[in-house]
This record gives structure tokens, C-alpha cells and sequence, in this order.
């Protein structure tokens, strides 16, 4: 008798959780000024597949502990990770960055609403995941370290400063060696710090902390390479967003880079490595090994 | 024998004290990425007058005792209130909301370098805000309530709320109290915040913090009439920024609504309600008293 939930269980429940955490812990539509919160509410519930909470819950199961504290904790760091992700999103899609009308099968938010109000929308996504860490119901230790962790990988030296080394990359030729630390700060940041936020409530010691940093970095690479992939192979509609713009764009990638069958290649291996970095967790990192899979076989 | 430092002194002393402050806590400009770290220094350390870190260190003398550890954390809080008023200013600035090219006297930051580059730094400088106090060498507890507080007072039931506001007020006819809720959103909150962070530090009693409250609710609304009294008689040179731009919106301000007159005058009875809630603190509330005066008096 096999009483291990499937992993499709177990992403169904922790999607469920996600979206009651957001719900729960974003202001209500109606708070004044109503526009405003129906637009983050508009840009942070609009689905997507919620990899970076679903990395948090998985790390966070690594822990000896689950009390109410950590249920807290973890709530709070999905929805803060999701806050920062889909605040980046809104910034991105702007017609100062690019330019995106779709986003998830949806107009962008300022399609939907306009362009002064999405960029409130991404400040105050932003102000409100620093927010929600700080009142988290937990322990003042490890609502510290994720505020300082969330900044260290969204702020100028990850996330943001990924996206500014993006903008001067158009048109030039970066080699793969840029574009790979473009990546690690652009993207990889924000899922390394998934699996720290859930590796900080799950209190691991640094050994561990390294072992799931070793697995983040290579989880986040292949995620890259598959988006590139799959920017090149699939269509708008199955995206959610616009198709072949990095091409249309002269942007470098891991397909123009590398080609094809050798991007393809280099996502199993990574894959692989993250699996393989997790060996010392056994049966609890099962999530995580999971998600490595559900990462790279996205979109098949 | 008069050994008190004049109040010229004190702002003088707290200005440098501002600067050094943040030349030491933000990255430095040429850190990878080095443009949008030389576009973040531009916009912060770009002049002003400091009006929020002077608040900051103001409240911060009403405290007892004074060591290294509230040395670091009112820098930390004098530096983390500027870079949310810094970033606002940039996003303010940009072509979807204000569209202004002058700031301080100086082109601002979507003009001397571009208008992706300015979304980002703003988006940065609010990152690096909770960084610096996420990481300030003073205890967990001060860290987390200056962190929740400066989330409270720049979100969107704050400053970025306030600007929700105000855009929808353009062409609509805003009456005092819908434009008093707009502008303490808008300004009050962080000018309220800068004072609550000080009176943090300074581990004050909620009695004390009430009375705090009470300063800054009277200042923020004074500043912001006197902003409008500048803006309808003062020229852009003066201003360092494009005058009379209210007017050219057609939007609602103090002195469209109250008039000249007794707009300086409502300020003036604020400057003295102000000041007037400062008496229990006696002489360690002199600089905030003094603040209120140059507030009120500013442009003069």
C-alpha cells in the first residue's frame, strides 16, 4: 500500500495553498484606493504555474519541525517570492522594457488598466513582500533573514541588476559566459532564493543551505535554457505570451547560442545535477526532485 | 555661555552625516551592473534637502541612550527612507506619470540615462531600503518595526496609494478632505514614517510615538500646502523642478481650493500644532521643532 501522496497531489494542494495565502495576505480589492488593489490583485492572482511557491513548500519540508510557526512562515515567503515575481513581471511587460500585451493568456496590466497604475502596481507588490516577511507570525530570526535573503537576490546585484545587464545585451553579441551571468542574476536569483526562504524557516544548517544552492543554481540554468527553448519552438498561445521575441529582437539565447539539440541536452544534465545535489536529504526532498523534472519537462 | 550648537549647525552636522551614510550603504558605482549603479547614485545622492533623514535623526535625539548601535540604526533608517523617496521621485518623474525632465535642478534620471533604466532604478533603490535595514547592527526587534513601518507608510495603503489617488484626481474636481486624505497618503506618510523610525530607534513609549504622530500628521500637512503655495508663486529655477505644473493639470490643490492666503495661513497654525505637540519632550525636541520651522519657511 503506497500511502506517499502522487506528486501531482502534492503540486495540486501546494497551488491550492498558494492561492489562499495570496488571497489571505494581499489587501482586499475593495481597500482604498480600489483600483490600485484590484490591479495587484489582477497582476499577483492571475495564475502561472507558481514554481517559486511550490520551491518553498518543497524546501521547507526538509525541516525536522512543521508547527504553526512554519505553516506561517512558509505562507508568507510563497506569497512574498510570488509578490516580487509578479511585480517584475509588470515591469518587464511596461513599453519602456518590453513592450508585452499578453501575459498569461491575459492583456498585461497596463493593457488591462494603464501604464501609470502598472507601475504602482509593481512598487507596491514589491513594498507589500517586504511587508508581509516582516508581520510573518514567526520567529524574529527568520523573518530577518528572508527580508535580507528576498533583497539580496530581487535588488541591483539579482533580479534588477539581471535585467539592467539585459537591456544593454540588445543587439550585441553576448557569449554564453555573459549571458549565463545575465541569467543567474535575471532569473536564477529569485529561484535560489525560493529554496533558501524554505531552507531559512526549515532552519537547515549551512552544509545543507549549500547542497540546496548547488541544486537552485543548476535548477535555475535549465529553466532558462528550457524558456529560451520553448520561446523558439512553441507558439503564443501555448506560452501565454508572445512567441519568437527574443529572435524578432536580435537577442542572444541559449538556442541561438548553443543550438538547439545541444540546449535541449544541456537542460537534462542540469536536471540531473540538481537531482544529484539533493542525495543527502533522501525521501523528503522528494518535492524538490519532482520539480526538477516538472521544470524542465514544462510546456512538453 | 551658550553651548548648544545653533539649529543651522545641527542641519549642517545631519546633512553630511546623511551623505556619508549613503555613500556608504549604497552600492558603490561601479559595481556589476555599473550603469544602474552610477543611475542609483544619481538619483539619491543627487542634492535635496534631506528633509526625511534630518526627521529621521530629529526624533532619534529623544531617546536616552546613544550608542553605536543607535548610531547604526538612525543611518540605516536615514538611508533607507531617502532611497524610497529617491525611487519615488524617479517613477514619479517618468513619461506615464508626471513626464518631467527637471529634478533638483538637474535632468532626471529617465533624461540623463533612459526611461528602462529609471524604472529599474527605482525599482532598486526600494529593494536597497529594506536591505539596509534588514542588515543594520542594532537589534532584531528595531530592524522588523522599522521594516514594517516603512512598508506600511511607502505600500499601497501609503505613498504609492496616495499616487493612485492623485492620478485619478486629474480633471476631477477633489474636494479639501479627498484631497487632505490624497496628500497624507501621498507625502504624509513617509514624512510621518521618518519621525516613527527615529522614535523606534530611540525606543520611545506609545505614549511618546502618539505624540510623535501627532508632529508629524500637523508637519506633512503643512509641507504639502506649502508645496502648493510654492508651486503657484515660486519659478522653476527656484524650485529646482517645472513650476506651476498644478495649475497646468487642472489639479485640485490647497491653494486652488483654499486660496492664497489662507493657505499661509493654515500652515503657520500647523507649524505652531506641531510644534505645540513636542512640549512634554521639552529641550530634546528642539531640532524637530526647528524642523518645522524651516519646513513651513522653506522657499522663503
Amino acid at each position: 500500500m503506497n500511502s506517499q501522496p502522487s506528486f501531482q497531489d502534492w503540486v495540486r494542494t501546494h497551488g491550492q495553498r498558494t492561492e489562499l495565502a495570496l488571497e489571505h495576505l494581499l489587501d482586499a480589492a475593495n481597500t482604498n484606493p480600489a483600483r490600485l488593489h484590484e490591479a495587484m490583485r489582477y497582476a499577483a492572482q492571475g495564475g502561472g504555474k507558481r514554481i517559486r511557491p511550490l520551491l518553498v513548500y518543497a524546501a521547507g519540508e526538509l525541516g525536522v519541525d512543521s508547527d504553526e510557526q512554519v505553516s506561517a512562515a512558509l505562507d508568507a515567503a510563497a506569497v512574498a517570492i510570488e509578490c516580487i515575481h509578479a511585480y517584475s513581471l509588470v515591469h518587464d511587460d511596461l513599453p519602456c522594457m518590453d513592450d508585452d500585451d499578453l501575459r498569461r493568456g491575459r492583456p498585461t496590466v497596463h493593457k488591462a488598466f494603464d501604464e501609470a497604475t502598472a507601475l504602482l502596481v509593481g512598487d507596491a507588490l514589491q513594498t507589500r513582500a517586504f511587508e508581509v516577511l516582516a508581520n510573518a507570525q514567526c520567529d524574529s530570526d527568520i523573518r530577518l533573514a528572508m527580508i535580507s535573503a528576498l533583497a539580496s537576490a530581487s535588488g541591483s546585484r539579482g533580479m534588477a541588476g539581471g535585467q539592467a545587464i539585459d537591456l544593454e545585451s540588445v543587439g550585441k553579441k553576448l557569449d554564453l559566459v555573459g549571458l549565463k551571468q545575465m541569467h543567474a542574476m535575471k532569473t536564477g536569483a529569485l529561484l535560489s532564493c525560493s529554496v533558501q526562504l524554505g531552507g531559512i524557516v526549515a532552519r537547515l544548517h549551512p552544509s545543507e543551505m549549500q547542497h540546496l544552492q548547488n541544486y537552485s543554481e543548476a535548477l535555475g540554468l535549465a529553466f532558462q535554457i528550457v524558456d529560451d527553448v520553448l520561446d523558439a519552438t512553441a507558439d503564443s498561445q501555448t506560452l501565454g505570451k508572445t512567441a519568437g521575441k527574443d529572435a524578432a529582437n536580435d537577442k542572444p539565447t541559449y538556442v541561438t547560442l548553443m543550438g538547439l539539440d545541444y540546449a535541449n541536452k544541456a537542460a537534462k544534465d542540469l536536471q540531473e545535477s540538481a537531482i544529484a545535489s539533493l542525495e543527502s536529504f533522501g525521501a523528503k526532498a522528494q518535492a524538490l526532485k519532482d520539480l526538477a523534472l516538472l521544470v524542465v519537462n514544462r510546456g512538453k
